[in-house]
């Protein structure tokens, strides 16, 4: 998508190089960084230079394909899908990727290993585009039917960023939103600010920005508000992981709206590349919840006199709790936007997205 | 209560002179000003010097009668009522406090306007600290009910601040926690940061750490999830206004994590004194709720190499929007404590607690 005119996605390969855009600097200063070592990449996917379910694995796909390169013994491959696995436990895609690409690499030989594995992370950033751009495509009709119906501009609320910052290219809960608003749809996005990190505020904002759909920040507590006065027609957000059962894993918060949405009778859409089903858990319980420095409560990036600098905002010693996803029940989604169609948050839907030719 | 080892109360009346703590910079910095002129009192209102019903209240009761003192004239006291009565529209103790005052006060000679005013501000402030008391003794049996039952400590979620800096000592919401304390029920507050502008994360952790409640910060984000994790036993917020009916307008937010406890069988309980309790409103949509500058959200202080500054978290002209308060219908809240006691939160019962005698 674009930054100002020119278009980009948030990760390539070129040259031989892996690039990226360093989303912790995001939207004060627009820094492509290069990514060389095992250690790069796992610094950079723990420290959230790259975040988002889609984008993790495709960033984890890139590390194990560059560490393969450099030594593609078996012993090795195991010793990087382990250390590039514990950077972010939470979203899927990163072991989805990673294990994908396990299983090809150590089925050939050791030479032809960094080039399939290459092709591989190649192929996974691709199918993200085109996943992500289907997601688009198909949550644009959802959205399409309830402007039919209004026949007025349509209030959606997301929360965190799950644009094409957090995938390579469109982003899945702002896709349709994309594609809704080239097909000329008038929209009006409530952007939550995203407490402790704040993507809404700095990534949904600033590509909704470049894009020119008009949105407005509100902060994480007023979306019930909102929702109580009919200042909301749907509420579109992502997942970093979705059991099998429909049960939604996303950033923390999303529970709280998704309640909201149910009690004021507000369609609550989540979308997601089905890479983001975890076909292996039928208990939400199961999903491992990231927990995170406290720090990320407390230390902000301000500007002042068109410098970046980091502060604090509590004072010293505050104890702070900071988990990084919640779960939302099923019975609280109304449908899932996947790249294979739309589905309910329920089993047999699910497998029949997953595996259409079941 | 306590600043360190001495005994505060936020607003107090000495040798002609009307203190109050400048709460827009604790917990950072704890500095005493004084209240001259009406304009004085309408800024420190405005801008949350003073904030919380309550306070805001008696606030306002000390503004009309030191207005008073300078002219007491009838076409003085109705401006001055209409000036202090616009400067916070949401919460009611504010018109409860001066329409109280105004009416007693307009019943006698000019001459002795001065005096009674100054008087009835008085009042109103003791009065204030025996009610928070009260609500305080009523709301710990409710904790300690649960405490007997679970033999472990206990976890209490709160929103905003309500404690004695919100009143003028004790508190609304804290008054049972601090009460249940100094009695020796173990307790834990998990305090939610309360954005935009973080009294949970600046004002109440500044006031548990001074009574040495055990307490843990967490984004407003965060609530939903322990909920969901048998993390949070009980819910206890302030209210600026509860109609008739029971639904208890407070700080934005408050209804998300309503709805939680609701959804996760956690009983919601809400403190307030019956001055909170708006009489003639029985339909929630009539209460003003207060839209603040957008500013709120983005300009923060923050402690930067030991000195206090100001910067800007987003980047410029990203759009926002303020509002500051919402509503929880009643069927969310469990208990309504108050200093007559606790009562249902219905029309009958709140009657009840209203007019005792009747």
């Amino acid at each position: 998508m674009k930054v100002g005119k020119k278009k980009f996605s948030s990760i390539w390969f070129e040259n031989n190089k892996l690039y990226i855009i360093d989303q912790t600097l995001l939207p004060f200063k627009f820094k492509i960084k290069t990514l060389k070592t095992l250690d790069d990449f796992c610094f950079a996917i723990k420290n959230m230079m790259v975040r988002g379910a889609p984008l993790i694995g495709v960033t984890g796909a890139f590390a194990l394909a560059l560490e393969v390169k450099r030594n593609p013994k078996k012993q090795n491959i195991y010793y990087a899908v382990k250390k590039i696995l514990k950077t972010r436990p939470t979203a899927v895609n990163l072991s989805w990727a990673l294990k994908k690409i396990q299983e090809k690499i150590l089925n050939v030989e050791s030479n032809l290993r960094p080039k399939t594995a290459m092709m591989m992370a190649e192929e996974i950033r691709s199918n993200d585009i085109d996943s992500c751009k289907r997601i688009g495509k198909f949550g644009y009709e959802l959205i399409k039917k309830i402007y039919v119906k209004k026949k007025k501009k349509i209030n959606i609320l997301t929360h965190c960023n799950a644009g094409w910052l957090a995938t390579v290219d469109w982003g899945t809960a702002l896709s349709p939103i994309f594609y809704a608003h080239k097909k000329g749809i008038p929209l009006h996005i409530w952007v939550d600010e995203t407490r402790p990190r704040n993507q809404g505020a700095l990534l949904t904002s600033w590509e909704l920005k470049n894009e020119n759909v008009p949105h407005t920040v509100i902060v994480d507590n007023a979306g019930g508000h909102l929702m109580q006065n009919s200042l909301v027609d749907l509420c579109l957000v992502g997942s970093d992981r979705t059991t099998i059962n429909g049960d939604v894993c996303n950033k923390i918060g999303t529970y709280l709206k998704a309640l909201s949405a149910y009690e004021n009778k507000i369609p609550f859409f989540v979308a997601l590349p089905t890479s983001t089903i975890d076909e292996n858990i039928t208990n939400s319980n199961e999903i491992p919840i990231e927990t995170r420095s406290g720090d990320e409560l407390s230390k902000l990036f301000f500007k002042k006199s068109n410098r970046l600098e980091q502060g604090e905002i509590f004072v010293k010693g505050t104890q702070t709790f900071n988990p990084s996803f919640d779960v939302t029940p099923s019975r609280f989604v109304s449908k899932l936007i996947t790249e294979n169609g739309i589905c309910d948050s329920n089993k047999r839907s699910i497998k029949k997205i997953l595996h259409p030719n079941d």
